[in-house]
């Protein structure tokens, strides 16, 4: 059976994963690689309503692990409902954010110990994890100064510098212990040199898994 | 510190819960009793958007462990931002449900693995548990049939019979298992006589807490 890849691309805010997210897919069409592009929290109608209540600006305080079981839920939603099927057709599916986002900004940014988020990730994913990991990396002041441009920020982008920095430093411990599954890109650079580098890694990328 | 109670009522539809949780609060606050009413899922603002995702109907197929995981999102909501507190001032809190639901709906309805609910119960609770439950125990004819009179079912309600047989099942073992915990009414009865096994009951649990 001929079975897709599971490619999740991740990164802070302003690091222009939508962009990048768009040329990536049209690196993999261009080979002819069928492609289905989604996103955490997200990804089917279930998981986008969950996502809505993730993201409302509220004055009820959020209980860390409500926050944390609502994350899991979308994402078992869009595992079961959309990734496993479309795998399972030998599409290829590019994820905006997936379980490296729940370490990074619950684990790293709000300090919910990772042994929580590694029991619902056992929990919900058991053993499966995506085949490659894109991260997009720059430093917390040119994302935020990115980020800031295109306006109203949600609970999670209106948060402190210090918030991203721990943020951004879970997602490179992350790639430092697997790195057969990450592949870094330096998005400080202008997007013409984003996207050679994107270049060279999706080439990488197809080689590999073909 | 002059803590509160948290009872629980249980029981399939159809039995009577919301007419007899009014009956019940009456009867604390006749004996000057601070009573806080609420629901699950539910309780909160947060929690009743989480709620309406799970009873939603439908056309995509809801993947179990997300019904299981928002379960549990808007439950630890619901104990963070108004159980907890509301028991903290003394006051009594009355949940139209909590965690005996879950194992009766999602594990003797759904047939979801008892353990499955046990790590998740674990998670958000820790050793928190209600003190006394009020199981109002029918027959699924019963229940059935009262609860189609009053129109419009949601997706749980949308059942057949056997289900609610193993849902009931579940109920009875649950209070089998912890006696001390559990108070059991016939509500096959008359709502009178149905009100006066609750009278005897509610002073019971008085006279045993105060």
């Amino acid at each position: 059976m001929n079975k897709g890849l599971f490619l999740t691309v991740e990164g802070v805010e302003g690091v222009g994963k939508s962009t990048n997210i768009a040329f990536i897919r049209q690196a993999l069409e261009s080979r002819g690689i069928d492609v289905v592009v989604t996103r955490e929290p997200g990804g089917t109608d279930m998981a986008e309503e969950i996502r809505e209540v993730l993201l409302k600006n509220r004055t009820e305080t959020v209980a860390e692990s409500a926050e944390l079981l609502l994350m899991f839920a979308a994402r078992a939603q869009h595992i079961e409902s959309l990734i496993k099927p479309a795998l399972a057709e030998g599409k290829w599916v590019i994820s905006d954010r997936f379980t490296d986002a729940t370490y990074a900004y619950q684990g790293g940014g709000r300090g919910v110990d990772a042994e929580k988020i590694g029991i619902l990730e056992r929990f919900v994913q058991g053993g499966f994890r995506p085949d490659r990991t894109i991260l997009l990396d720059a430093s917390v002041e040119i994302g935020m100064a990115r980020a800031h441009k295109r306006g109203v920020l949600d609970r999670f982008e209106n948060e402190k510098t210090a918030f991203f920095e721990r943020v951004r430093n879970v997602y490179l411990d992350r790639m430092n212990n697997e790195p057969q599954r990450f592949e870094i890109i330096d998005a400080s650079k202008t997007l013409d040199n984003v996207q050679r580098q994107l270049k060279t890694v999706i080439e990488k990328i197809i080689d590999t898994s073909v």
